[in-house]
């Protein structure tokens, strides 16, 4: 049986896109509606036949809907709830993809305080953005995250759950602000410090820009992945998960400063347990599928 | 013409048994011999054939080399070269592919005082090491670095420089020094951070280590692949290369309190431009062959 039978998807980007696709390749017979705030981004998901249709209110795109869905940066959460809740079903359940749960719970409680939220956080994502940078497969064996209220009613829990597993991820139910702080340090400070370093290495003058370009290879390139991530998503995840992001930064810079320590009084043994330790967790990670274990990412040999 | 007719290569990890196999595939009538200190080694590489000598004493194998090639940690470079002093031919060149330039630079100069010395270090890798790790065209469009010191031979420099273009490197050509400080941004210090989160990320308490697997396609798993590298060499990495390292940390701590700043203090505005300039990095490195542009490292995506 269907979990929704007419879904309706909000902000069209990556991750709206992504479950567009899944929806139509994993239950075809849903009715998909679809919103975007720019005009250009409609323009396209009409061209590429996204949803069955491409709204140009928000609120025409829940009119019917049975399941609602939030793709659109964590800052504009309460914004994109305000416009849709004078058209909002009144049984439709309500969901949202944002990568830091609290404040989004937040707003959403706030903005549509008599709907069904059921909030989730697919784990799964690239560094490209926009309506044509999604795909069916991108949560196949990754983890959707959901952090319902206490009260929520278990049914609605059920059938978001059921949808998630549908698009083939594997879902776990946790509290919010848990959820806040197992991110921060799996993927929100891996973005900060990305960030910061290419940054850093940006700003070095007797280090050109066609240097750090060209010796890339030597491991900076992996962080220039990630620090062309979506700017916006980006700012809003940090201002909005500050507490925890703050709180493990201060952790990582503690650690970074005893190894600055180790290296400058020469404590070679400190230096080897620790990176005799990490490896371990690399196996781990490939072992339970969360990464290829082809060597350097799988690049071409050639 | 070749530049050399008898390779001689010296520890037959990752890096020197990739060696073995370009020399094999692009350069197939020049004699190799090599020799590690690690008997296994030694019998892994007789088994797959490497070289067509594996000696059994590093006097051995470079008694008839025209040019040998030091491939062990950098800390071992000094113990490696004053193993084959007695037995090196007067007119053999030496050379090293040591992450590292000055210290490697001072060890060898002290060891062989007489011989002909012109270090190099290609910027190619991966996470994996020993001899089984290596593949042949692991230098194709990467940069190989010369760091000859004033006065050295411009024909030996020539003849190395012909070899590392042979094997499919480009070849650039700087002082040690600077070698060494744009290394330290480049490769060093994206190894030391990415060590460090992982470190942190396994010592904390309310986050379990299966929480931090889970959910590490957000971001975390990326780290984790440069923080399965080899111990002993980036042990041997960082204190070799201490100044510079801990110039570039500081600068990279500096960075990372500013942000830490803009998020405390609510200006999206200061994230938002950072993340901005950040994606151009990315393109230059693309656009230059030094990444795939395969979104995601062209992860499966299924
Ligand atoms: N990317 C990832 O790796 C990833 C992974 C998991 C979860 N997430 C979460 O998924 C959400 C979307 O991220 P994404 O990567 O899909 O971003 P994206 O590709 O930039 O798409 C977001 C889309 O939402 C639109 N939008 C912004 N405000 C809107 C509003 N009020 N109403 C309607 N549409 C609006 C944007 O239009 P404009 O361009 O005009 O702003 C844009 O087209 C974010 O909350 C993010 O935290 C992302
Ligand atoms: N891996 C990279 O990404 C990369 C890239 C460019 C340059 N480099 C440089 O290349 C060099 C080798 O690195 P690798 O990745 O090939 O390491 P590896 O795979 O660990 O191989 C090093 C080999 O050298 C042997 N060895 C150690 N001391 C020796 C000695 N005194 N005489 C003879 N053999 C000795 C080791 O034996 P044991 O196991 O018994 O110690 C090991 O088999 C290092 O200087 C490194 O900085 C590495």
């Amino acid at each position: 049986m269907l979990p929704f039978a007419r879904v309706a998807i909000i902000g069209l980007g990556l991750i709206g896109s992504s479950i567009a696709r899944a929806v139509r390749a994993e239950m075809p017979t849903v009715a998909l509606s679809g919103y975007d705030a720019d005009p250009e981004t409609r323009e396209t998901a009409r061209a590429i036949g996204l949803c069955d249709d491409i709204a140009d209110t928000p609120g025409a795109a829940v009119l019917d809907a049975d399941l609602v869905i939030l793709c659109v940066p964590v800052g504009a959460m309460g914004d994109a709830a305000r416009a849709i809740a004078d058209d909002l079903p009144a049984d439709a359940v309500v969901s949202d993809v944002g990568s830091c749960k609290e404040s989004v719970a937040k707003a959403l409680a706030e903005a549509l305080p008599d709907a069904t939220i059921v909030p989730a956080h697919p784990v799964a994502g690239t560094e490209r953005s926009g309506p044509e940078a999604g795909f069916a497969t991108l949560f196949h064996h990754r983890w959707c995250i959901l952090t319902p209220s206490e009260g929520t009613d278990p049914v609605a829990i059920e059938r978001v759950s059921t949808f998630w597993k549908r698009l083939g991820a594997t879902v776990e139910t946790m509290e919010a602000a848990h959820h806040d702080r197992v991110l921060a340090i799996t993927s929100h400070l891996p973005h900060l410090i990305a960030y910061t370093i290419v940054g850093t290495a940006s700003d070095l003058e007797e280090v050109t820009a066609s240097e750090v370009i060209k010796y890339s290879a030597g491991g900076f390139r992996d962080f220039t992945r990630i620090a062309a991530s979506d700017p916006t998503m980006w700012r809003d995840v940090f201002l909005s998960n500050r507490e925890a992001v703050l709180d493990m930064l201060q952790r990582f810079s503690e650690d970074l400063s005893a190894l600055q320590r180790a290296i400058r009084w020469d404590k070679g043994d400190e230096l080897f347990d620790l990176f005799t330790r990490t490896r371990a967790v690399r196996r781990s990670i490939v072992e339970q599928g969360q990464d290829d274990a082809a060597e350097n990412f799988g690049r071409a040999r050639d």
